[in-house]
């Protein structure tokens, strides 16, 4: 439920602010390789503090795949999703120096085992995420509800317990510069996070308006 | 609160994704045997998030027990019904397939002890389940609420905590399909969680019109 | 904010099951004497499904201290009240029927070593969710908010978590009847909970008056 | 979303009790040095609780380092915030007490090994705090929603889990005096957390005003 704000800049801060504090939470908790209740429940925490702190200056995407979904359901001109992705992305870089200072980085980079299992599953979160993202915040006929930020905090946390130890589970591009920098994932891996997050993306934005060719 | 949705496939494609992000959930974090924190919390958050997404769709029930509840209770024509429960199953069933894919089925098959005890928290927290539903999502004086996944989801949440260990935890025959499938639970235990959740969602619409006689 | 129900017995047949729910939770998951993260939540999801689920018929008491409170407050009619209550004792009593059958009573009997501070844990925290009960459920400028079940969910998670080791943690005198039956509290001890929670009910009543004169 | 109470004294009895039960969770179940899951959700728990039954009221600061922030957002007088910032170090002082009386306090003081790194810790996270209120509870388009206690006690739970280890994970100038007199910080270190909480509402504010000038 973005609304204008004010200030013209105040759009790529609230999405500068909201992913740094994601990826720094990501930095500070999880520990790559073991499986743990604490790192999820705490990177749900802070995208949903983050989601309804800034949600209704620039829509609190924090992810370029939620970015690419909302360009095609037509809720976030092209020119204005450019910005929002400088603003992630140099977020995401920000706070991986932040936790380089605050705890440093982990011993172990995590391996992906299986490529196509990693694929897949960052595949399917990011299509939830983003479909919930849709749905709960664009959808006319959920207009005014206060659950969206619950309800997309809960699929990532989902997605983070469920396929957190197939391929990390970032299911959005800009936390996974941010897990590269932070050596926990390999750099050569973060093609499977990017390709499956932005594909994902479009695919939930494409049936988005399949589903509801109504509701633009 | 089910809105009417322009396409005409919009309501079956809802309730098929919900429930194959449910089951796949299960079928990603529950260990058979083995009690633990994780896979109760995925399990809700991927209900709870996906109740938000399509419950303006379908009304997303996921569940062939609380398909049943809301026929008796007059919000959901018995034509649509069976349209919604092919999706759930046909979405347990894939959901099935793409867990052997990713993470592969548990060695080791629950074992139902008692059986009686397992249709009796079956029935309660199906019955609970389904009561839940009718109240924060059709009746009339909650309409408009923002609470009724958080509800839903809890429910839930404390079902699997307080008998997972002695029915599995299913509270829906969809689930049960999927957990059939991937040999969490022998198949030949299943009728317990089908006969449970339906007659407990019958039970509840029955009890919803007797409590609730002017709320139609 | 309860509603005028059509069927008059709604309103203790919605405080039954609300209460059984509550205690039937309580006995599947608690192990006296061991801290654990699964229970407080579980107790605390269940309460919160019961309350959204059958506040907008009873207004959820589930609790003779928070009718007690109000009482008080003006919110429940005395003559209601002693309906409530009767209902809250035997869905206790039922709930702990219903445990020895599904998985049995626990060996071991919580041992209360000081009773003061068992005394005041009980009170302090009765008094927090009675209060946070009329503040949610009943103020004024309050009226139609979403959030008044997760907030007195929220006010037993953190009790349970801080003082379930001094004193058990009921904060309920139902819940009370219900582990004395279940064997997890020694019934010589649970004139603790029962003095600790009405009063803290009527001091919480007094004490919103005293702060809100003119909400009524 | 603070709304005019009756008696004179109700603002700051709401501050009170709210700051009391925050702190008073703090005692009662840190264990300082050793990272856990069940402190932060207690925490988190009992504000949100606390955030919902009196934000009405007061506005639910609990915490001078936000009363700073909204006298800066215009939206607490100087005169108001002393009666409240009072209000909350009395109670934490309090709370301190009982815990003394209910658990004792712990044997080991937790040591902040890296000054700067517990400065940037505290801060980083009081400003997120500060400024989730800020956006939650004041900025005109979120009036009316049910999610703005959700919010503020997730993202304490997420700092909590982020940098408890390194700084404490107060976020609050209250709280760390409440630790203080419970001996689980050393006083000697206060200053990190009184300078970081205070600083970081004075920036939220300033930035609110920044990015949102027409919202008065």
């Amino acid at each position: 439920m973005p609304n204008p704000a004010n200030n013209p800049l105040a759009k790529p801060i609230a999405e500068f602010i909201g992913t740094f504090f994601l990826v720094l939470t990501i930095g500070c908790t999880v520990i790559p390789g073991t499986p743990g209740v604490i790192a999820p429940l705490a990177i749900a925490a802070a995208l949903m503090a983050m989601i309804y702190a800034f949600g209704h200056i620039s829509g609190a995407h924090f992810n370029p795949g939620v970015t690419v979904a909302l360009i095609i359901r037509g809720k976030c001109p092209p020119k204005e999703a450019a910005a929002y992705i400088v603003a992630q992305l140099a977020a995401a870089a920000l706070a991986a120096l932040v936790v380089g200072v605050l705890v440093g980085y982990p011993q172990a980079v995590m391996t992906i085992k299986d490529v196509k299992a990693a694929l897949l599953a960052e595949f399917l979160f990011s299509f939830a995420l983003a479909s919930v993202v849709l749905h709960v915040a664009t959808a006319k006929s959920n207009a005014g509800n206060s659950f969206y930020g619950v309800a997309i905090a809960a699929v990532v946390l989902a997605g983070a317990f469920s396929v957190g130890g197939i391929s990390g589970g970032a299911f959005n591009s800009a936390v996974a510069l941010g897990v590269g920098m932070m050596k926990m994932v390999a750099f050569a891996d973060l093609w499977i996070h990017v390709v499956a997050n932005l594909s994902a993306g479009a695919v939930a934005g494409l049936l988005f308006r399949a589903m509801l060719p109504d509701d633009r």
